[in-house]
């Protein structure tokens, strides 16, 4: 570098070595070079399409709720770019997602953080209004843990779940996280703590268990949660008195009041129509939904295992997806179901990228098999995130490379790094002998492997930045911009005609009297 | 935590200490609780907007596109949330490009690395067609830095800005970067890599000046270059001779061929129309537009200042923003301009969050300023980003807390982090002592200030997630779902109904035929 450029040294030196790798670059590709030909005909015939595309100006009779918990925008390109990786479709796959014509950005602040937790934002994007941290179905008055406030029904607030039962519809829920978890627990439960999902979490919090009602309460026996015809996740031991035994893993339920949920939500529904519980993939299976009106999976004693894990009793999350549309789609009244991607957040706050991309593609494929199972005219499917995750992916792998492995090696300290990377967790490793840590001398191919941290924590933090919603089917087009999470269940309610105010419904009738 | 929770104390654990602040939290709120009627007002407010909102179905007359250098979503999340603290508004800031009505998300990857540079990108989003890193305006045929193949007209790729001055209308480019920097470049450049700015940089490089035209010759006297009619940002040295000296910095120019391009550029201007140079904003403030045909604006030695070093004698990119439009509106054909807030990007390759979000702040206002000044009913405006970087938004800050400070205290090392924090780049600090520096002790209210990373780089690279794109005017309809960034000026084209492919004159006029 020249004296006289030596002023902007810093400047011009972070554009002479930007990639690494000055000249020609060394590719893994075996196919001809994509030039403008290339390009120009992929593009048109994309913006054609563009053009061609029109709004499904319909009322929706079903609505599928996808939601990927901590499924950043990186999350998905990520996801895409390993998809890619494993079908050899590359930069140019694309997901079910991506299929779908219109998108959204959304804000996912809560009422009092800029960063939201999973509760906070469950409320704002199946109810319609920003919540407080860590509460659920409950506007800005509860504050966290005031179980008074929770119960005044002036402070309740509605999810469009519960406006589909009310206009006379089928509902359900499925997750890959304890079905009382906070995101499932949205759409059917009120309270100032996400944590109480039982009797023995409110009384650890020095609650008292006659005035609150603890989440899996709530669903069995709510005026909501009692009217879910699918449930399906894990979270046995909340539901099973404590001291019975788990059917699996040597655990035990965790409940005080001896009460048996599973069991009472069996004979109670039992009167109502045919019903079943099933806690293993084989007699989810062996479901007959064509008979079933009433489903209760819970598959694990906690949260359901990760896929990487590979839990062969557990079913998949297409298999509950099919399952659950199958069921519902029995009603002629229509139905809303809502279908949680739980485990890429729980694998992220472990800084597991591997693990949460491999959920993020399980979520990916309940899409497309959601996608083939129901007609766009009168379907309403949507994906959204309800709030981000510190993953970034760092430059520069090539771009055929395994997106799990190397981005590069350092300039400064000579060590590799990987290209997935997060800002804080539990991963954070600091220096050994005063030197980063080298990644490639670690078990990195590991489905558990955690990524470096800039700072330590048990568990990650969320992250802040707006995620992505996508959407396909009657009103679909509604999604575009940018939008608080708590515009999605105003537009849902428009799109179906349930709930109060504005609707299709109402609003197409009125064009068509004044004609 | 009792024994039987055990094994699954690790997720428990991550849920019940999720936020650091079990129990309410104290909020500095001094308005009234943002309740149920508070929001279901406001969301059927946005509702019924987005119901009533309709695409503009005209041909666009003019293009203005702005472009944020390394503008991730978390990085126009973060300014939204610096702005609204700024002004009082909170989180209901709502940023100019916020209220354009549709958005895109965009897929950045190069034609050779998942992470793209901003050479690449710029002939994907000015030219329609993905290139290798580091090369512009050539296609995938292109290797970087083959001066051969750069001169093969056959892989040249064609600019949306070529295009407008093929169909006779006029054309501008704004930037706080060197004008001969990749991103403008993208607008007028054929080159095999993006450093080759001027002779001295293409000698550097081992190249034969006399085969390979430099980007700052392709500027001046290039068939696209030669015919912009504004041209305004920093990069003096890469026109002027070696030598002689610059009037600011006590630089010199780095010009081998003693050529003085600044001087050819306003003789041959001068030649076609009332033309003008000028160097400080007091000129630049000074310029009758309404009798400026040309005018060139090179502000300083190499980039222009960073906002935050507060140099006045630099305009700002609102003030030039305004200028450029003010000429180029003259054009009754109309025109297209490029506007660029490069120093987001180089704020964030050395860490500086503070400074980019100060950039971003200032590129916000500058589309302000170009929404009021033009009609959406001719006027296609649209922001787009040409990569992401590795900042994150770590929770849990309080709703109204300053982003630029902490977001909390770590639960390991009992030490307080920056809410903004980078995975990789300059600012990586290892440990002293064994432990992580507390950055309270720093000095962190810094316009410079660099928060931590996991990776020490020399400077950060950029990050690989899809990027936004905001859109009002003229089919702005067309920006929906997901694209890559090369879809961008097929759809400029079609708009503005210039270049090849599809346009939306004859498919209208198509459609008047079959009436």
């Amino acid at each position: 570098m020249s004296d006289w450029e030596g002023e902007e040294s810093r400047n011009e030196n972070q554009y002479r070595d930007h990639t690494n790798t000055k000249g020609p670059r060394k590719t893994n590709r075996d196919t001809k070079v994509e030039d403008s030909t290339f390009w120009n005909a992929m593009m048109q015939a994309d913006l054609e399409a563009a053009i061609n595309k029109s709004p499904v100006m319909n009322q929706a009779k079903n609505i599928i709720f996808f939601l990927g918990d901590g499924t950043s925008i990186s999350t998905l390109t990520a996801a895409r770019f390993l998809k890619g990786f494993l079908t050899g479709e590359h930069e140019h796959q694309v997901m079910s997602y991506e299929k779908f014509p219109y998108s959204t950005l959304i804000k996912t602040y809560s009422a009092d953080t800029m960063v939201t937790d999973s509760a906070a934002s469950a409320t704002a994007y199946l109810t319609g209004v920003k919540a407080n941290q860590d509460t659920i179905g409950v506007d800005a008055n509860v504050l966290n843990m005031d179980c008074d406030a929770m119960n005044n029904p002036a402070y309740h607030t509605t999810s469009v779940l519960r406006n589909f039962q009310d206009a006379g519809k089928s509902t359900g829920i499925v997750t890959t996280s304890r079905v009382t978890h906070a995101s499932p627990a949205g759409n059917y439960a009120h309270t100032a703590e996400r944590s109480w999902e039982n009797d023995f979490d409110l009384t650890e919090d020095g609650q008292d268990t006659d005035l609150c009602d603890d989440v899996a309460e709530q669903l069995v026996l709510g005026e909501t949660g009692s009217k879910i015809k699918v449930i399906m996740g894990g979270g046995r031991q909340k539901f099973t008195p404590l001291g019975v035994p788990d059917p699996e893993l040597g655990s035990w339920g965790s409940r005080l009041d001896g009460k048996d949920l599973i069991e009472t939500w069996l004979t109670e529904k039992e009167l109502m129509g045919n019903a079943s519980y099933v806690w293993q993939r084989e007699e989810l299976l062996a479901v007959n939904t064509s008979a079933t009106d009433y489903l209760l999976g819970l598959f694990d004693w906690s949260h359901m295992a990760y896929f990487v894990d590979n839990d062969t009793r557990n079913p998949t999350l297409e298999e509950m997806t099919r399952t659950a549309i199958e069921i519902l789609s029995r009603d002629t009244n229509g139905y809303f179901l809502f279908v949680e991607g739980a485990k890429i957040d729980l694998a992220h706050h472990d800084n597991e990228y591997r693990s949460a991309l491999e959920e993020a593609l399980q979520l990916e494929k309940a899409i497309a098999l959601a996608d083939a199972m129901t007609d766009p005219q009168d379907t309403l499917i949507l994906l959204t995130a309800d709030h981000s995750h510190p993953l970034v992916i760092n430059g520069y792998a090539d771009l055929r490379a395994d997106i799990r492995g190397f981005g590069g090696t350092s300039d400064i300290d000579d060590l590799p790094y990987t290209t997935l990377l997060y800002t804080n967790g539990p991963a954070y490793r600091g220096e050994v002998n005063g030197s980063r840590p080298d990644p490639s001398l670690e078990d990195y191919t590991n489905p558990h492997y955690a990524a470096a941290t800039a700072v330590p924590r048990d568990s990650s933090t969320h992250a802040g930045e707006d995620v992505i919603l996508y959407a396909r089917g009657p009103q679909a087009h509604l999604f575009s911009g940018i939008h608080e999470n708590a515009f999605i269940p105003h537009t849902l309610r428009y799109a179906a005609c349930v709930g109060d105010g504005l609707q299709f419904c109402s609003a197409s009738s009125k064009k068509m009297e004044g004609k």
